[in-house]
């Protein structure tokens, strides 16, 4: 199915303010942190030496992929640590505004932003471990929003079929601002049977690119949607279709897509590769460091509340595309004889999927047809 | 051997304060976060059965323990994270002073919050994941700090002989105090084989105590340390002995402790029990929930800076030894005919040890001889 025949449409709302508001703008410049992310993974690589005293050995095509994998014999273990980033002061606005504590889809995004990455590599998570590490003991008096951040985490876990393991709720007055709460989630897996691993050797020309949905922004981009409300004259409460509001939009949990990865195993499909949709939007399909041509030819439709900060940042397709997740929220890369079973698969688990694209010979990049947009292999500088 | 005979000596500068300093007037609160730690306790030990459709099974006796624990055949995985807590505080504060960077022995500590715990149960470490959530992109504009920390993290790792699978690295203005870091480590490991558990079921009475040196504050207390800085003239540069500041003193990184566990395996020792000595101090050698007394007979000689805080802040015994580590950074509960091996091994891999105390019949508590203390099983409630 082709989507959104027209991308550039705006929506029913003010016009875009005379300036664009870049990412910069927005308090992350990925040029600061990304050497120290180089000198990080140099000195990383320099330890996987240590495994062999255990009689183990990394699966070394996995640094730089989303999640580590190490062979320990009889199957791999994987595991991660992600941060949800800065979605939960929108949630802790939204509640000053409205009284409604969003905390359970804020923990449920949390979850997402490890399990998400963790099965890339074609893991099953297993553990979940919890990091709140609160402005100060304060946080918690609020029993009515730790208990929604509880129950979330719960159901979150419960949907990915994870043991909730144990974790850490340090108080971190000076470190973390007042009121505020800073949440991440460790999550460790195996890949079992190892021919479930998918770090990108099956990876080749003709494999097919299934794109899951997203459910909205899920936790990525979030500085550029809280600096953006500042030009909206009202503010959270601001329409971005009738009935629904920025700052309820902006707060749909993100999409938990392991139910879609653990399904499509049970029916005896491994993906060749799989790329997460989160930071540098979908710059991200070129995640994969093999010189590859992949060909959008059919979009997923646009969540209006990303329409809307593309409208209003004043955006053009490619500042949005490289950004967001434009309603892409996962790609998986298949063969392309299981391409359409692969989407039933993931309907069936209630996450909208197309075929979107292909894997094509070529130089390093990505074309998305439908808007004339490329993207070379200077887009992404993730190694 | 005993040591420090006079522990309630002074060190030879200015009295203490009028009013002590508690740890809650230091901003830590412990009650208002242990009901939400109490509720996602519940929350977390019920989602164990998802375990079952893989095949596995927890470690029941692992919840409430330092690190999770799951059986997942062949051998146990243990998985944990952990924050640093606010030491980087002492780390931002003593560079401003002096120039020094000591982001190097803050990764130490911060990789010892999380392997020190993992290692209670019995635990090889194999896979250090990195969290270092900085208040702004900003943070990594400080070259040799990020060096430094990257630097650390690396010696760390291979002091421990574990692989750095890789971390995250987000800016996080809005929830990070600019300037700041919130440094966690997650940590995956296996206890291979399976008879190197150790989540208390062996700890039994006649168990000798072998408590391992601290080299200071570790990463717990530091909430008051750093309340008590405010008191002192001199502050960070106020003299703990002579030629050391308060500040260095302070930021002596925390111990790693698995050399020490992995050179007992080696020679065929598996401890009974571990106890990482962190929050709650001393109280913390009452973790596991049998009804046993623990008696200790010989004190390990206290490091200058904790004998200056407890002096400095106006704290008796009691108050001391339920807070900070007070010399002792971990707990090896052993067979009493191995205690002596125990010391001679840890001893080898550098790091000090002594036969402390050992296990009794009895009621749930801890007696401190040497200092007429007794903390009974109220004293610590972490489950």
């Amino acid at each position: 199915m082709k989507a959104d025949p027209s991308p550039v449409s705006q929506p029913a709302c003010s016009g875009p303010q005379a300036s664009p508001l870049s990412y910069e703008q927005a308090g992350v410049v990925y040029d600061l942190i990304d050497p120290v992310k180089v000198s990080a993974q140099h000195a990383a690589a320099a330890t996987a030496r240590h495994l062999a005293a255990h009689g183990f050995a990394e699966i070394a095509a996995s640094r730089g992929e989303s999640a580590y994998v190490v062979d320990v014999g009889p199957f791999y273990l994987a595991s991660i640590v992600e941060c949800l980033g800065s979605k939960a002061i929108v949630a802790d606005e939204w509640a000053a505004l409205t009284g409604q504590s969003c905390y359970d889809a804020i923990a449920q995004d949390t979850i997402a932003m490890a399990v998400n990455d963790l099965i890339t590599v074609g893991a099953t998570p297993l553990i979940v471990q919890a990091y709140w590490g609160a402005g100060g003991s304060d946080w918690f008096t609020d029993a009515a929003r730790a208990q929604a951040l509880v129950d979330g985490w719960r159901r979150a876990c419960d949907r990915c079929g994870v043991a909730w393991g144990g974790g850490e709720t340090p108080a971190l007055a000076g470190i973390v601002e007042p009121g505020r709460i800073d949440l991440a989630a460790a999550c460790t897996g195996i890949v079992n049977p190892k021919e479930r691993l998918s770090v990108g050797e099956r990876l080749a020309p003709g494999d097919a690119i299934v794109l899951l949905d997203s459910s909205g922004i899920h936790a990525n981009g979030l500085s550029l949607a809280r600096k953006l409300v500042e030009r909206l004259p009202q503010g959270w409460l601001s329409e971005v279709e009738s009935g629904l509001s920025y700052g309820a939009a902006l707060l749909a949990p993100t999409v938990l897509y392991s139910p879609v990865t653990e399904a499509l195993w049970q029916a005896g499909i491994a993906p060749h590769y799989c790329a997460n949709i989160t930071g540098h939007g979908w710059r991200k399909l070129l995640r994969h460091a093999k010189a590859l041509r992949y060909r959008i030819h059919t979009l997923p439709p646009v969540p209006p509340v990303l329409r809307f900060i593309q409208h209003h940042a004043g955006h053009d397709d490619r500042q949005a595309y490289s950004t967001l997740n434009m309603g892409a929220g996962f790609a998986l890369f298949v063969a392309a004889a299981d391409a359409e079973r692969v989407v039933a698969i993931a309907q069936a688990q209630g996450v909208g999927a197309r075929v979107a694209g292909l894997v094509e010979e070529g130089a390093k990049e990505l074309i998305i047809e439908p808007l004339s947009l490329r993207f070379g292999d200077d887009a992404l500088k993730l190694r």
